[in-house]
């Protein structure tokens, strides 16, 4: 039976915010089929947050390490938007398939509308983001993409005028001919639903999006 | 608390076939975390198999009357590897979101490797995957999509010499340029993971691509 | 002799407006060579306008049935925007080729300017055309697409403030690089030439542009 | 009524060979509507055939010359697969609608089937054709090119081991994709239909095309 | 030793503007390593300025002849934005290698930002650029192009009510994406650095782009 | 004068071999002019080859904290194929413009011929190059990449074998359309000019390629 052998996937936060940590294992609880664990972790000595072209070159390596110092899982998530590490984890003799939360995001926002947008929570992650989306081969299907600066992903959920901040970029966004929304940022799937509700839209959480294709990957092992 | 609030995600096999339709049911079930139902359905009125072009116009139809005559479910997926329907579930007024099991199949290969390759069961529904791979944007990252005609989704996981013949299939689009490869067809989930491992290549099968992605749909509700 | 063989081009209106389909007879008639038959056919028992992604469903089986339930033509188009049964009539065994209007419209207006831009008459109506225009690979040479809700394709030969609309929708596609404009819908012909003339630009009718391309089609059967 | 107004097409060909001018004649004659003409003319200056890239350069100058020096037609067509001069006819101030061979002989190419292959005269075109299916922004779409070396496009229509060379490179493209053949040089309208029988392809002789697209450019004035 | 056999690299400028090509020369003056000439000669019999579409194929003839007239040398520029005669040069039989600056510009520009964008100096020649840039293959990356009608090349460099004029155009391309502007013609190196600086953008000067990857061609000869 | 200012340009190789480091001195040093400075410097502390995706993620950081600890060049290059840290040092604030030898490389050949090919050294590295080519908008002119694995870019220079082995990689990429060919590798430049007049195909040193775009970076300073 594809159900009896029980399946780890690993989600790594490269960033050092139990925080965060705390609010992606929150966020893919709902999601877990029974004899599947979501194993997830921060990385103590990372940086607070994953914000400069350097954070997420350390971030990378530092997500390499961590996944080299423990059992093997079977799947890996790196669980920060500008993907850190993806490419040295596929690239690791033996490692597990590896998901990034920013292409899982964005590709799971392409099988639910014609054209997606991005909301980022800095305008210079904007260039790197659109870069990846080049590289993805998926920039015919951009609408746009828009910054919040100043804002971070943990307020979205318990602060009303941060909140209405994003709901207005995404009904933006909207306007600007996306039918889904990719959230930036992992930490922010406590505000997914009600701002699909809100607005209209298919709103995607990278994370969220990442653990539900690991699903997949592990099934029937 | 996110888990609470019950979703059902309904998906719906265009064809009449009733070991089809059991066979999704039981590939999705490993995958369905408390607090979900997925509800397989097949159409008692639609042809055996979904083959022609005039097949997938008529499943389109009839998928959509499907939906129409029933309590509106919290997310929908067409279960038929051409889609049938899926333009018109999403234009239908007040309907849930709805996923495509092909295009859910390509884009959570291209989460998984930098090109995927295609294993159809008629040569003739190649030219209609292609056209659908144009429409999504992503016909950069195909490397090739081959055909075994005469092979049925279901003696796949039955008969040892058509399951070699999917293996092969596999293994030459790998030596193609693929690193990941869909099951073209609804129904070959039971070969997934052992063709995975024969091959070390990724291996996606489209049904349980969509039943991910619609869990994600769902979290948080 | 080339010439001698006659030649019958079948036109289909999918919808069941008896004016509609007189319209398209009286434009394709000053483009018949001699020899030639366009013969203008309209489905009775389709819609009176093709609207809905659902009508575009059931447009194209009723498209299909009609070729089945009468002898070939050397050569058939869909004469409507949407292309309604157009892969069903090339995948139809023997069949005779088929030209859709929206392909042949946006094809021609390639021919003419570097940038096209369409006139839509329904706002729903334009992702289903960016889907189209994606499958046919020419989305980088689309200027914007404009639509006009409210408007139908016959007043605007009638009735002069809606041809105002049309104009002033013409000129802003000129504006926003569009060299040629494609009247996005059968029955507009009536103000092709004028349109052209007003504006200073290439306006294509995609019946016409069907019908020409026909031409080339039977030419020396 | 639309057809009351005479309308001329002027087709240049920039070569100074007369059997093609008079080829190209005879096959747009079964295509005339009553009240249109066709005028065909070539350039007695020009070379012989328009073989180098100087030929093509040289040629465009010639036509554009041409045309300033008669009447203005109600449209213009390059009758030369290289479309020596199109640039230069639409950056002309006041000139009519101009239409080059090798864009119209693609184009509809395109509106037949989902890929098109190219029939080359010389390997040496081959660079030149691919620099404009660039440049069209459609080459997605093509199959593929093959050049039959000393083959003249005369000849195909009148020997037959040069007409099975040709039959055998349609069938060849065919087998790698193209579902539609574009005869690569002025004067083969000859063998288009009967090399449309033989290999059950679409083929579109570019000429033809151009003609057929200019009828509905002229269609109403 | 590489550096002992001497290298020439013809730069043409296809007007007869002598003060441009005298400030061609300037500009590549302080880029000229020792044994390496670059001979930088106007054609007398050419337009003051190439602006029509006309002057691009007549200049295309001219700057061929003059290869053909002389000596030849180790590399070859075309020193005008509509990269006249590149073409012709590339397809002449043992001509050397041949830069158009345009190409040189654009591809220097891809270098050093993401995103690029053009100050033309000429609204008609928008369309030209256009067309170049699809036919590289590299439209994805432009930002926009802005003209500046009326302003010479030569008056930026003397004239600061000029100059303003195009520190503005470039900062509202920077707005628009570009991280590095091209300018759209010949002549302008003089004010490329002071542009730069006061941007804060990349600026190439087209002609010095092309030059330096000539230097590149003839490294080791 | 625009000579007089006397510029630096900074040539980081990111590995420890001090051979390779003088070899990229030694390419440079014919193209430099007067008052222009290209610093070479390699990493003691990185590996002795870049070949691993984790060599290219570490050297990408040393790359960084080299140009950090140093005063301010002009330019800088990262003169290793896979160009690490160039993204680092294009986020870094204050930095001089910084050119990555892939990118040089491969838009110099753009400059060159209408298609390219490339000669690796392992074949691991092609999906990383072609990761790359997808990022920078270019595949259209991609004709194919060769791996040589086992052959070391220095034996290239020294080993008639060797050499013998590059030289029919290269002509094999012509014979699959490439017209120019980029070496996939630092210290390959001395083969260069042999390469190309051998093959008669254009043939582009990654290193000499970024060292004369830096040149017009700093012409007029």
């Amino acid at each position: 039976m594809p159900a009896t052998t029980p399946a780890e996937i690993l989600i790594i936060n490269p960033n050092s915010s139990v925080a965060v940590t705390q609010g992606i294992a929150a966020a893919v609880a709902p999601m877990t089929p029974p004899g599947v664990t979501f194993t997830c972790v921060g990385l103590p000595e990372g940086p607070a947050t994953i914000s400069t072209q350097e954070d997420v070159a350390r971030g990378g390596i530092g997500v390499l390490e961590h996944l080299r110092a423990r059992p093997r899982p079977d799947a890996v998530i790196t669980a920060c938007f500008s993907d850190p590490g993806l490419d040295l984890l596929r690239a690791e003799p033996g490692a597990p398939p590896a998901i990034g939360c920013q292409e899982a995001g964005i590709l799971s926002a392409l099988a639910l509308a014609d054209r997606f947008g991005i909301i980022a929570l800095s305008e210079r992650s904007i260039p790197r983001h659109l870069r990846k989306i080049a590289q993805m081969g998926v920039g015919s299907r951009l609408a746009d993409e828009l910054a919040l600066p100043g804002v971070s992903a943990e307020a979205s959920g318990r602060d009303e005028a941060v909140y209405a901040l994003v709901r207005e970029a995404a009904a933006e966004l909207g306007r600007r001919g996306a039918g889904a929304i990719v959230l930036g940022c992992a930490g922010m799937a406590p505000i997914r639903a009600r701002l699909a509700a809100d607005t209209g839209l298919a709103v995607v959480d990278p994370v969220c999006a990442a653990a539900a294709m690991a699903l997949a990957v592990v099934q029937g092992r």
